[in-house]
């Protein structure tokens, strides 16, 4: 089950090399701003880089795909677009990780990890060791929020589509945080969030800035004024489903071809549509003995796994992803042409694609 | 020792119920955005909007003043723009905090503390509440940071001052992050940073956005761009003065009078100029033995303060108030009209009185 593909699905790799350079150019830039303060000011945007280095640019994809299939034609200016929102996810991630304690991502230390790592070759203790960590990714996160909204002024356009533009991004700051927001409070919570619940959270925290900002957003830059709104529903399910389908593969996904730990989520207790559902289920309560004592071994995690299975909880998340996919294709009406509609359908078959028990 | 009345000693009450304005509909509209994704959404805006209440606006205080002096007629706009640099200073604010791990602001707890203290109420454990403190401050500084962003798009001006406002509050961004990543790697390192290595810190962290900033911004808004450069040196060397001012007063001032605990600075070690001069001195390994030893009684933190003020440092730290407060007001030249000059002298001399030792 490799549906990391389906991020690679877009034929759009057209224009990507203007997102790397934008990239790159606001990077050099912020590093020579930055070595007139202090080198380790330096330090730091230079770790921002590296952290930024290598992603799969799915957003600025996205925006691009919409943005091209709609006419739209200047592709520097919606490569600068595209790499607002490839900054506001690495804020994003950077925060997210400060939020979860988290200093790995992709098997590598991630920006705090890497500050912590520093400190401990320093001499200092494990728990400061840990605060330079979180300190480093809290102005991190900070400079690349910044950064995304300095860069979008930066974006060429007249005021209505400006203005327009800037509520774009505006509602996906707006929502991700406090879709982060409930995350935090529901994992916090004794009682597992409901179903709708997850969803919300999946909607908030991922849908609206991976998928219908970025759309919406390239269509609005075309002027494509009702594509746009018809990407934006779209985007709002596939979001969904994507997020859905990411945790079906966080927890059965084979780890050799997701190149991601399949245990881990289940370790950490994350909130999913998988437990939500369980736990209204008969075998809630093997499951949940299982994963409030303390770390699970392999076993134990398998055994988890199997019971999943058992109490309908996969089917249930797999049923969920293919209706969210078939509700957004539904929205791709006549306004928008059907090579774009096509990448787009596409999209989800590859989300779904695998996802079932073998 | 009371010159926290520094801040009031700005005659720029005029336009403030128009700050007040803003930030009420700034804070109105959020809310019933928040509350329209989830009533745990609609808390932390509330909490924010607490958070920022009966603060001094100093920093639109600054910008209004500039505006009107130098012929600005548009105070609606103005106090839009004062009302950006407020929001910062709130996110800044709440971003320090949780880096600090600080709880507690002007005696009551901030929005990380309220935040920690609800989690204990519900019965989290310690770790698990200062947890719940942390990610909400993480997401406030950066709805409030984005917020800033937000509103100050919507200040109206024309494309070339609309540049360089934009340029005025990227600049009073990067630095003030670069300054707070100076100041906390400053504070991990073994040895005390050397005075020009404090000054910097206060100068980037403090200077840029709390003077330079709302000066530069509040005179590019109103049309005086020669005035703008001189009130930007003005406002480097006063930040300065100011923020060493602030380090003498968080030392020796008397607590009934500023309203804050005088042995808080020395108790955690923040690196002041007093601490780096008496570095240089031979009553240094007194007053490093006394601050190495855990947590000081009373007696001690006053055996620290006789001692700073027996080596010269408070003395020295006095002297470099009003060396950089000279500097600050030597900038104001003739581009700066009578009245404004005079509003901005007595800001300085305000800084400096009551700061010698009885």
């Amino acid at each position: 089950m490799k549906f990391l593909d389906a991020e690679y699905a877009l034929e759009t790799d057209a224009g990507l090399e203007l997102v790397e350079d934008v990239l790159d150019r606001f990077f050099t830039e912020a590093k020579l701003r930055a070595v007139s303060v202090h080198p380790a000011y330096l330090s730091l945007w230079e770790a921002i880089e590296r952290n930024a280095a290598g992603g799969k640019r799915f957003r600025p994809r996205l925006l691009l795909l919409a943005y091209r299939r709609l006419g739209g034609s200047d592709p520097a200016g919606a490569a600068r677009l595209g790499a607002v929102y490839e900054l506001l996810h690495n804020a994003f991630l950077i925060h997210d990780d400060v939020i979860d304690r988290d200093v790995v991502r992709h098997g590598v230390p991630n920006l705090s990890g890497h500050y912590a790592n520093k400190s401990r070759r320093a001499g200092a203790s494990e728990e400061s060791a840990q605060h330079a960590g979180m300190a480093a990714g809290l102005l991190a996160g900070d400079l690349v929020l910044a950064g995304a909204y300095r860069l979008h002024e930066s974006v060429e356009a007249d005021g209505g589509i400006r203005n327009q533009l800037r509520s774009i991004l505006d509602h996906a700051v707006f929502s991700s945080i406090g879709g982060e927001l409930l995350d935090v409070e529901f994992a916090r919570a004794a009682d597992m969030p409901s179903p709708e619940e997850v969803r919300t959270v999946a909607r908030r925290k991922t849908a609206v800035y991976s998928f219908e900002a970025p759309l919406q957003a390239g269509a609005v830059l075309a002027g494509a004024a009702s594509a746009a709104a018809a990407l934006a529903a779209f985007g709002r399910d596939a979001g969904i489903a994507y997020q859905i389908a990411d945790d079906v593969r966080g927890t059965f996904g084979d780890e050799a071809d997701t190149g991601k730990t399949n245990s881990g989520d289940l370790r950490e207790g994350k909130r999913t549509v998988l437990l939500s559902y369980a736990a209204s289920r008969p075998q809630w309560q093997e499951i949940s003995e299982l994963m409030d004592g303390g770390e699970m071994t392999a076993e134990e995690v398998q055994k988890v796994r199997d019971l999943l299975t058992e109490c309908g909880a996969r089917e249930h998340a797999v049923q969920l992803v293919s209706e969210h996919a078939q509700a957004a294709v539904k929205q791709l009406g006549e306004e928008i042409p059907a090579e774009l509609a096509e990448s787009l359908e596409s999209l989800m078959f590859s989300l779904t694609a695998g996802l079932r028990a073998p």
